[in-house]
């Protein structure tokens, strides 16, 4: 399971106020702890402060390398912040979040996907209505693979993004998503599914009870990366066991050695 | 989800010592404390003693009603001790606990299911060898449909319980058994699926947190009904998350309603 690491996001307060004052300990005090809770990669967003995400985006990549042995994830929807930050990248395949056949987002992220031999995360994001469906999605999902793959992207660098929506409003939506993942894993052998939880319990009561079943359910029908907070203990305990319940952990021995070292507590 | 409630069962050793000194106080309070957390049958099992099982499943059936008002679920092996037992059950049709097509088992218990129109758990137990795969468990599952209904049983009386064995011995056990219950509920449109969830942990540390892991997994494949404990909280949480989760709770508002009760705290 790869396990990118999501709380260097712009859209959380403590973030927003770290970048406004460029408060390079904050960040880094995130990045370690997600470092030591067993990320593999760090994701960064530098929100969308009008003109300044290519800055901020750089100032973010230099500050989190400076005290965390990872590689990174560069988040941006804008091509330009993407094409800023990632020759600042050191050590290790950056990967990029996102493309996704929305406008020219395609045609320009797909250079630099090639350029720094970035694993990449695909979006099953429809033109102009969010893809509610498992049909949709993996309509969306087809698209993208065949055309990263044609373009010579390896399919083992293609990370395929479902999307959820939230449940509140629409009780079918983590079905849809699971039933994506379960058909994009079994049409596409080697390519990857990722999803980030937290969309699926907006607007509802003791949300990460939501994510990490959610989690469970998508590792069920063979999602192999996630984009969460593996600080959140109880949910990498619900990740840990998910692996054991679904064949994914031989013997267990994952779990057991969790228990061991003293995670399960 | 149809929530049988297992905690009066003679293999727990705090029953084993109530069933020793006929404590009925402490049965009692387990049959309360089961009701008040939302159990829809109360399972009695009297376990083993030998000679004395008819007659201890006789009085867990009358201890049981003087203090709770819902319907038991009868759970022996032994068709003697089901006869003995179910002609006590006062009010609401009983569940019996159960029938397999092992040795005289099926021909005996039969008779008394129709008898007392029960709701019948029915096992995918193999005559010799344990059914490990989900092959072996449809086979016995089909079996067992089929012959039920031919005798006469209603389908919506039936639980098809495909059995699940320790992850630690065997990494595919519980996959196996979520593939039997989507593969049952799809072929039997009618019929009901129904597990006990813990041995699927024996063997491995903190085995809750599997055993709720693999409820979830078994509540995404289909399975409307469960053998557990409903007075362990955070298992009944991740069941209401993945009712939520699983698109079988309308814009989630049993989900709601439980944290309203104070119920997901």
């Amino acid at each position: 399971m790869l396990i990118v690491a999501e709380r260097i996001n712009a859209s959380r307060k403590p973030i927003r106020a770290a970048l406004e004052k460029l408060d390079a300990a904050a960040i880094q005090a995130d990045a370690r702890a997600q470092a030591a809770a067993g990320a593999h990669y760090i994701d960064v967003n530098g929100g969308t402060f009008p003109g300044r995400e290519p800055e901020l985006l750089c100032w973010l990549v230099e500050t989190v390398q400076a005290v965390a042995d990872l590689p990174l994830c560069i988040d941006s929807p804008d091509p330009a912040a993407l094409a800023a930050a990632l020759p600042k990248v050191k050590g290790g395949r950056p990967m990029i979040n996102s493309i996704s056949l929305e406008g020219e987002r395609f045609e320009r992220v797909l250079p630099l996907a090639l350029q720094y031999r970035a694993r990449l995360i695909a979006l099953c994001q429809g033109e102009t209505v969010p893809a509610s469906t498992a049909e949709q999605k993996l309509d969306l999902a087809t698209q993208l693979v065949e055309r990263l793959t044609r373009a010579g992207l390896p399919i083992d660098d293609i990370y395929v993004d479902p999307l959820v929506f939230p449940l509140a409003t629409e009780s079918g939506s983590a079905n849809a998503t699971l039933d994506a993942i379960g058909e994009i894993m079994r049409r596409f052998p080697g390519v990857h599914t990722i999803c980030g939880l937290t969309n699926v319990s907006h607007g509802l009561p003791v949300r990460k009870l939501i994510n990490r079943t959610f989690l469970v359910g998508a590792i069920a029908r063979g999602m192999d990366a996630a984009i969460i907070d593996p600080t959140d203990m109880q949910l990498m305990q619900a990740l840990l066991a998910a692996e054991a319940v679904y064949g994914r952990d031989d013997y267990c021995m994952n779990y057991i050695g969790a228990y061991q070292d003293g995670k399960l507590a």
